[in-house]
């Protein structure tokens, strides 16, 4: 039996896949999942289990529960000036749902979308299950930047979606404003769409695509609670976008998970009113420190701004860097991720989200296995 | 732009549609929504809670917590007999997530999907979604039994899917145990699968398709939390299936929700504890009396013997099934959802979970407004 043609191929994502290598292998010290090593903060967990104490078990309206899109709509116009209304907020299970349920809604077979790479697996393989055609665009050369060169050239007919994710997983690097600017000029008059992925916005306020609040027809917005609150667990997300594509994006999420759980979206406004600054305090020391490491062992490696990821060339070591990262996980006891996973082969990327304590014992084990290469 | 055209004309479900309506209204009575009216047991609530203050808030594996997949695997075989190793068993956002995905996953353009009809409206959206054929197969004629020989009417060399849900939505009522013995005969040499939607079954043990264990490779087993634990809200059930199958559909499942909520997951081992035959008791009360009134109100009902609804005939009374809900709504102020959106039209839909006091109340409204009719 021919199961559906668009999956053939398609596997579970390489972060998984490295990971559970190190589980097997046993020992390693983890800088491969993008999931704060911190609980939840205490308040949001209360916050759930009032919300289970008072009954909240019950279907939400399929968009997600008024208040909590009432407190989003609230939050993004404060906190980064956008001009969404309830109605334009729609509760996902996490921001995979969200880019999930965003791009299966809008794109055809054929349509092709642009996706800056290196790139979270996700993008590509959303836009094949749906037949579309994924386009990468090169960054390393511009420094990991998006360049509004780089993307005209590979805009065409079929250009239907951009994907901007910055701070950017793997790189950690934060597109600048004038970067942003240009390409917002160049899209401004063309009929296409831009997925702006800000998952990692609220570990670091930066300028975001989503900020030009005159190209909002055409723009879906990502957002999650996983990463500034620690949340990666509770799968709760949102989008925005004008009502008339949201409404259409809500017809593919009701059907695919009818709503996100109450209880768990009831916690979510009290994460609204978290500051995650001790978190991105935190995670800012060491990405500094992993940074100076890594340039004491001679590895290139784009200062990043953003994200916790730090995406460091290690092609002039080796002939693979998927090779080097079976080894590394065997020989060194260190799990990466390698850039091939991400559409960029010959780097490796590296999260701190793990303790400075282990982050240094990585980096103890790393210099000397590196040397003997 | 064109977005997705297989979106093109599909809509929020109907029996959200018609709440809505009445919510606008105002002063209805709620036989719309399949959703237990109580609160989820405090025994899950309290496991949930202890989840979080244990820190249980990161990501679970994309298939589920190893824990609950043993714990649903040990379940099924003590209360069904099934035989499904944990890595056999998915754990979904609610049986929603499961059927979405197994049907996206095993789904091409041009696919027949034979369903059985009335029926929840989801199986044809899906089917639509994937660029499949929905086939329906009228069962009212048979008195919503499903028949060996209706199906082979409606077998063709394009058929994938069969789709089984029993005890039935929206007409409560069990396959019987020969009918479906038939159809295991007419199926077992062909090339295609079986949706067993089993999410009723935890209110009523029957015999369902499942436990045709010598079909298995065929079999794609749909569970849900909500029903029997009054658990809507927490969006939680599982998907059973062989592991060559399991592992493509955890691929779509992957990309659409990445896991579900990690403490809801831990909770659902709690839920497997409870016994739900107090809930099952309410529901059986209540149907004998709902059955009786209608009985007694003249309109024709198949005695149904599951899940939580009626489905009595109105043709007799009304054009339109849709009309009759309308001024239902306004003028008798009791909420139902009109036959048409199970693709049956001339029937209401009534959902039998609310308090009896106002079950008694609806029925009181109904039997005089009918007798102006």
């Amino acid at each position: 039996m021919e199961l559906n043609r668009t999956l053939d191929g398609l596997r579970l994502g390489g972060i998984r896949r490295y990971t559970n290598l190190a589980r097997e292998a046993g020992g390693c010290i983890f800088l491969t999942l993008g999931e704060p090593e911190f609980d939840t903060p205490l308040p949001i967990r209360q916050a759930a289990k009032d919300a289970l104490d008072q009954g909240v078990t019950h279907y939400t309206a399929n968009a997600g529960d008024l208040s909590l899109q009432q407190a989003i709509s609230q939050f993004e116009a404060e906190k980064r000036g956008l001009s969404y209304t309830p109605d334009e907020i729609l509760i996902t299970l996490g921001a995979t749902e969200a880019i999930y349920s965003a791009m299966t809604a809008v794109l055809n077979p054929g349509d092709e979308v642009l996706i800056p790479t290196p790139a979270f697996s996700l993008y590509d393989t959303v836009a094949r299950m749906a037949g579309a055609i994924p386009v990468p665009i090169a960054t390393a050369q511009d420094g990991f930047q998006l360049t509004a060169q780089a993307v005209k050239q590979a805009l065409t007919s079929k250009t239907k979606l951009l994907i901007l994710n910055s701070p950017n997983n793997p790189t950690g690097v934060v597109y600048s404003r004038e970067n942003l600017t240009q390409i917002a000029s160049l899209i401004t008059s063309r009929d296409m769409l831009v997925l702006c992925d800000d998952v990692y916005w609220g570990l670091g306020p930066c300028f975001t695509f989503t900020q030009f609040t005159d190209l909002k027809e055409k723009i879906l917005a990502v957002q999650s609670f996983s990463k500034p609150y620690a949340m990666t667990g509770w799968r709760m997300g949102y989008l925005m976008a004008p009502a008339s594509l949201l409404q259409r994006i809500t017809v593919v999420h009701s059907h695919a998970v009818t709503c996100a759980p109450a209880m768990l979206q009831a916690a979510c406004e009290e994460a609204l009113r978290f500051d995650p600054a001790c978190f991105a305090g935190s995670y800012e020391e060491r990405r500094t420190y992993l940074l100076g490491r890594l340039q004491k062992m001679g590895l290139p490696c784009t200062a990043a701004q953003g994200a916790f990821y730090l995406f460091p060339q290690v092609s002039h070591l080796c002939d693979s860097d998927e090779a080097l990262c079976v080894r590394l996980i065997h020989e060194a006891k260190v799990a990466t991720v390698p850039g091939s996973v991400f559409g960029a082969p010959g780097y490796l990327r590296m999260s701190y989200c793990c303790s400075m304590e282990e982050l240094k014992t990585a980096m103890d084990r790393l210099e000397p296995f590196l040397s003997t290469l």
